[in-house]
């Protein structure tokens, strides 16, 4: 049986990007990367596990915020260099900005607008 | 002022990745790539125009197949490096494989199910 990992069109870096949806309301909460270790992980523990390119180690979202990200469904695209995860968001915030969603900013007369609140400041998401 | 442009960060090829969500279903419908002339175009056109990265060239999404991706908001995560954007998919298929969206395909005991139908053939599209 061919392994699922070896179907996909890694980068130059040995990466995808993994894109995490809410899996109640549809909204992007983050785009992130993964290793094939992280992918094999994320796919046997149910829970998001990415690559961080920052700290370049194996990443186990929510790990020191407690905001686990536990994975319904993992899907991979025509071209197998990207895949989305229905995800739900433990705690509510996948931002680490304290935010629901990465994607607070709006493009409005040529510039990026703040949109959406903080609802938990980060000091005492990462305490 | 400064350009907004100018607030991305851009990554090593001067590219950044956009994920493209229908805007009234909320679902991806596809991750493309983005340069600085793309996403200006983009803006300014309301249309979704990539870089090609195969091809190495502007690609005005939909000039072929008429699959026009109409862009109804920008949204730029915090780390400034991804964009998603909320469309309105012109004919309702975003693939080249004729599909609704590229994520067509599941993981499911460790293999990649194509679980959604070819709404046209791909020969039809681009003829």
């Amino acid at each position: 049986m061919t392994n699922f990992l070896d179907e996909i069109t890694w980068n130059e870096d040995g990466l995808l990007p993994a894109v995490a949806q809410d899996a109640n309301t549809g909204r992007v909460l983050m785009v992130a990367w993964m290793n094939r270790k992280a992918l094999s992980l994320t796919a046997k523990e149910h829970r998001a596990i990415y690559w961080s390119r920052s700290r370049k180690k194996i990443w186990r979202k929510g790990e020191e915020s407690g905001h686990v990200q536990q994975v319904k469904e993992i899907r991979l695209d025509c071209d197998a260099d990207v895949i989305v995860l229905q995800i739900e968001q433990i705690g509510g915030i996948a931002c680490h900005t304290g935010r629901e969603s990465c994607f607070y900013r709006v493009l409005r007369d040529g510039e990026w607008h703040t949109v959406d609140p903080v609802l938990k400041n980060p000091g005492d998401i990462y305490s």
